[in-house]
């Protein structure tokens, strides 16, 4: 395990740090379990009263928090933000370097310096790695692809022909990107496949999770902007654009041409029709389905709140008399005049 | 890119060419993209209004709309279809060949003519390729399987043992055919599991979406019909049988042993439990959950519409409320009498 | 195909075998489906009419049905337990044995006797496989991972790094356990990534279903229990923790550091958000959606029932005006009063 000492630290950050510059951390935990070879953070008030007997050898804290710890202090406005920026510098590495003598590289794929690819991953034709890219174990990169600075595909990834991913990609293992949009025209009663001749194409800072499935476009490319986040197992189809900054929580889905704002959040479990535009900032709730554009940044939600099944089940067969009812008390409010 | 002069485009449409019989196309763009070297379609009344600036080299365009377009025209009574029957002539093809080097192939396996296996991937015993079958990169394929003429697995996908495919089947990355039903007895307080005895069939021309998973049998076959379309991310419990030409959206899950009829479509995210039988011609709207059987043809839904987060919050607060509301309103009915 | 006496088979169930002791079979099948040489069983009273035509070689059965049945018996008072425990007898084994040529396995691996790695698998440094762990093709497990005694992983598995299972787990393809959590820190309008610096550890006699992600805790561990089992395509967020013998149906998600208890049930294609607790004993209906902590056993429900799409929309649209509603029928009571 590599050792930082608290300047350092402190200079990752840009935090002030109140306390002993030359001393020595080698990890990361929270306020509960720390150790004394540790760093430590509050960002949430509600943990204050864990400064007491916290064992950390520093804890990450806003200014205005200060006097609730004796200790040494590394102290900056977010420290949420410190901790995110601390997790970076104890985060694994890869244990593989270069290109494995088990790997299948095309003798047209150009990769630059500094590039990994794991045993067993396979490369194909026209595809370019940029510098830093590193390409898990078993996963496969179709032909004429672009991988930017630093992209970073984990084991097990499929990237399909003609895809371009930006600088700084992470892209978790099972996921695909490239696959077939669903599109087929009817001929009789038969299904005719609808090959899909566009790509797929991300910006830079880009993360997706594993078992995310990002389509390719029908004749154009599907879109994910700078920055976008994909928790795991999402699904984004065909032609779909997502703006800036969007990130979008696991198991949702959105059927395709469908175009996302920018600094939207979309929570778990969502469903997202196709041929949709959402505003900039539009929050979605956990579970819910949306089936019209939305031209208002804002929280919208679906569904109905959790209950006893007993008591749902009845509410949920007056549900299906609902319309009835309104009408029913309409005639009683005409009655009553 | 391989060049199609009109004349072929039309002989393979089986559509009416007006103009240019030797003009040459390299591929297919929409009406406001495309280019001169490129052929487009109209197949939506709405973009009408886009063909008096197209630049495509022709349209394929239905006989009542002809005198619209200047250009080049391909005229057919389903539009759609020709477009999706043009796509097949664009689209990529695989650059590898043959078993690659790098393929496990067992000793017993059957490998018919024209047979394409990819790196890294592994054939297991007594399993059978027929002819112009693929195999992607990194896909492994269990023992005892047979994979009908023309058949494609992309890459990094799972078959296990004893799975049959039907013919043009195509399989994406990260789909698993053949893992194991989830079913186990209870013995005091722990699951026992059931061992799932049965396989998994497919018809011909099946396509199964990226992340897809269709669980074998329990001891019976769970059943995939002829022409059936599984999205991505889709989850087919053991003893699911989905009739001919059934469709069914992303990130749908279908429990053990229900039976869909045939011309089923089923939109993105739905649940269908276990033990139901779903009649030809069903139709189900995005996100609904069915919980019992469905004798007639038609649509159904379920769940609530999409609203502002503070106003759907009041509304299903007085969900919860609803059997007692019934109750009040009839109290005032029978009051009013 | 290995033939087992009933006798032996008395043993294996602790069943009492009325018939030929030295009858073989060789499979095992349902009622209406048998053949002399397959052993069935009778566990769901409605079929109680089949075994006057069944033809198995003998019958797994209650002794309060051994009358119905003139055929060989094995009675115990559990016959769905005896079929369990008859479906492990007669389940396929893999073909591979051994490690295979083609895997890559680190030099500071520890792989015990009995340890079979089938092509292409990838096993990291000091990784430790135990005794009759089985890891199926193309399978990568990283750095530092322990997998206990009998586990099995299936084809095109990723484990990542640091995650530890314990006895006889089972995981299906295309699952990932150890993925990175999905959290960032704002700094401005861009997400910083937090990196996820917990691992993933689970019980004995686990199993994880196909494409089903499990990611790694942010400081802390994501903790699987004792024999938990999850379906295919679960999502499980960083920091979640699932008590002993819990089961989860396919599809469903479990954001981030909540806590399931024992022995609890969860239906397909449900959401439960982040940070709750659930007691020991909840059942959860398919694809509801849980969004406060859960204090008693008990089942429960969110959602409304399927119906014709007509009635659906306007029931859906009146949904929308339900707590306006609630104040009219309100006004109207103190109207009659």
């Amino acid at each position: 395990m590599q050792h930082h000492t608290l300047a350092k630290l402190a200079q990752h950050l840009d935090a002030e740090l109140v306390g002993m510059a030359d001393y020595p951390v080698n990890g990361l935990s929270t306020l509960m379990s720390a150790q004394p070879h540790q760093v430590s953070f509050l960002a949430n008030m509600k943990y204050t009263s864990q400064l007491s007997s916290c064992a950390a050898g520093a804890v990450v804290m806003h200014p205005d928090q200060a006097h609730h710890f004796a200790g040494n202090k590394l102290l900056m406005a977010n420290p949420y933000l410190g901790y995110a920026k601390l997790s970076a510098l104890f985060a694994s590495k890869t244990s593989f370097s270069g290109v494995h003598s088990t790997a299948t590289v095309a003798a047209s794929a150009v990769l630059a310096d500094n590039v990994v690819v794991g045993p067993g991953s396979v490369v194909g034709e026209n595809t370019r790695l940029e510098k830093g890219v590193v390409v898990g174990p078993n996963t496969v990169i179709g032909d004429d692809c672009v991988l930017g600075i630093d992209t970073r595909l984990e084991a097990n990834v499929t990237i399909y022909y003609g895809v371009t991913l930006g600088q700084r990609n992470i892209v978790h293992s099972s996921a695909v990107l490239g696959s077939d949009g669903f599109g087929f025209a009817k001929d009789g009663e038969e299904w005719v496949k609808i090959h899909q001749l566009g790509g797929v194409i991300t910006g830079n800072d880009v993360e997706i999770g594993a078992g995310t499935t990002i389509d390719r476009g029908a004749l154009d490319d599907t879109e994910i902007g700078h920055g976008v986040k994909l928790d795991n197992q999402v699904q984004i189809a065909h032609n779909v654009i997502l703006g800036d900054y969007t990130a979008i929580a696991g198991c949702t889905a959105i059927a395709g041409s469908t175009t996302l704002g920018k600094h939207c959040t979309i929570a778990g479990a969502c469903g997202i029709t196709g041929h949709l535009q959402l505003a900039d900032g539009v929050h979605v709730t956990a579970m819910s389905l949306v089936t019209h554009s939305i031209k208002e940044a804002g929280a919208y939600s679906s569904g109905t709140s959790l209950d006893d099944n007993n008591k749902w089940r009845r509410n949920a067969a007056r549900f299906k008399q609902l319309d009835q009812m309104a009408k029913r008390l309409k005639h009683l409010e005409q009655l009553s005049q």
